[in-house]
């Protein structure tokens, strides 16, 4: 938290938003702003002081990997309903580091191929390398949260997921990497403005799916299946943290906080020279 | 080059730095900024100009690929000698744009896996979906680059390549992919100066291998190398640019000014709607 007290923050974050004992989706206002003293442009400029931060971690994340195979990753999944605000994550907070250093994977739909396969399948062939920021936009979460409400598997296999899931994420924390679990959390009513503006702009119309409005229509039954979520799967290795997203500058601020507080838990470190400085030094000079 | 011309371009930089006929990279000054009327700080401004015109052709690229999976892609493969600014141009050209239309692919030495097969089958792997923006860090020029030059394959093989990846790239245009092939030009001198900053500085030796003073050795064999490149894959579908690179910024910018020409020739479009955008409006207001 050492970075966050200097700026706009006066609680952490990480602290604040985690999934712990107790938690109750409907007690979050996604028009919050917990921690946050300040308004949407002293948010907007701590979120550009952050990125320099964010950028050095990241690099020397990367740079630690290169003589260190079995060093750490960092891995964000992001989960919400539709228009909540992943792909703005993606593209200021993320966007801002160098694409070199991040492993981005965006689930859709199942394919026939992946549907042959358990649903950790496809999840496992995205995992992050060690050095490297991993995004999974939507993820194994989709497989206890659609395929729940939209009944697409027997109440039996969405049972097993969420321990299967646990299992999965244990196995890869033990591996070194680091789980950042995510929800934007907006209300109906902020989805429907930002559905009816995509509908308004001839230039958002591809980002509008009708199947949208369908999924709106079981908002409710969407939160009980993420309670459910969090109720089983926000582990003390790999918590969840719900971000209030009403206001998209706001979420992003927090969500780039999250990141700095794993990659400053990380503490990544540039790594030593595997080679004699001096004597490459000479050899240098003398080609 | 409408949108270059309004900048401190005085010719279309894709003209001027593409490998035609007759080309010889022994005359390609790495100190010059052909066609740019304009010092770094210029350069950088027009850089910045540009990336919010590269973003918007990105995002209408992605966008129209949504609607149609034949829709094209654009394709960047970067080579140059160490140190000549690679990974600047992914971090400072690509990175200015969202990562979410990005697809990037560094080859490094082939694994064992890769060397059971072709040496295009590593490559093939990572062609760009379209609406991606594909970059290559490194590509399969490294297999009659340092193939040759540490005769890595009999030359019967090397010769064989040429031919196979012009075939290789002609099936690809035919697909859709715009191929844009960028060396960085830098002098030997420029290089002693860079991987002499690596070595000076605790936190870049990780970027510095001694093998690369090795390579440097083989400089003339290398520039040779690029030559026979030049000479053999430089088609009318896939052409070489050769960028100076001495000036990082320079560099930077005309990669970037390729890559917007390359986007304004495909000149992407956002979709129609494939929906009744009425009647969505009227499910959304009734939700």
């Amino acid at each position: 938290m050492n970075a966050k007290s200097q700026r706009g923050w006066t609680k952490d974050p990480s602290e604040l938003l985690r999934v712990g004992e107790g938690f109750r989706l409907a007690d979050v206002d996604p028009d919050s702003k917990p921690g946050y003293d300040g308004r949407k442009k002293d948010g907007r400029a701590d979120r550009h002081a952050g990125e320099e931060q964010l950028d050095e971690l990241q690099e020397r994340l990367y740079a630690q990997s290169r003589e260190d195979p079995s060093a750490p990753a960092v891995l964000l999944v992001l989960q919400a309903m539709d228009s909540a605000g992943k792909g703005g994550i993606v593209r200021h907070v993320i966007g801002s580091t160098d694409p070199q250093g991040i492993h981005l994977a965006a689930f859709k739909k199942p394919t026939p191929e992946e549907l042959e396969h358990d649903f950790l399948w496809r999840i496992a062939r995205e995992v992050p390398e060690a050095g490297f920021i991993g995004v999974f936009d939507r993820s194994h979460y989709e497989d206890v949260l659609i395929s729940k409400v939209r009944e697409l598997a027997p109440p039996e296999e969405i049972e097993r997921r969420y321990d299967a899931i646990n299992a999965f994420e244990a196995g890869l924390v033990a591996r070194g990497v680091r789980i950042v679990k995510v929800m934007l959390h907006i209300s109906p009513e902020e989805q429907k403005a930002r559905l009816g503006e995509r509908l308004e702009r001839p230039d958002k119309h591809w980002k509008y799916n009708p199947g949208d409005v369908d999924e709106r229509m079981l908002w409710p039954r969407y939160m009980e299946a993420f309670q459910t979520v969090f109720d089983r799967t926000s582990t003390a290795d790999a918590p969840w943290y719900v971000v209030p997203a009403n206001a998209k500058w706001y979420a992003r601020l927090a969500v780039q906080a999250l990141l700095l507080d794993a990659l400053e838990e990380i503490d990544p470190r540039w790594p030593a020279a595997t080679f004699d400085v001096e004597q490459e030094k000479a050899r240098l000079a003398a080609s």
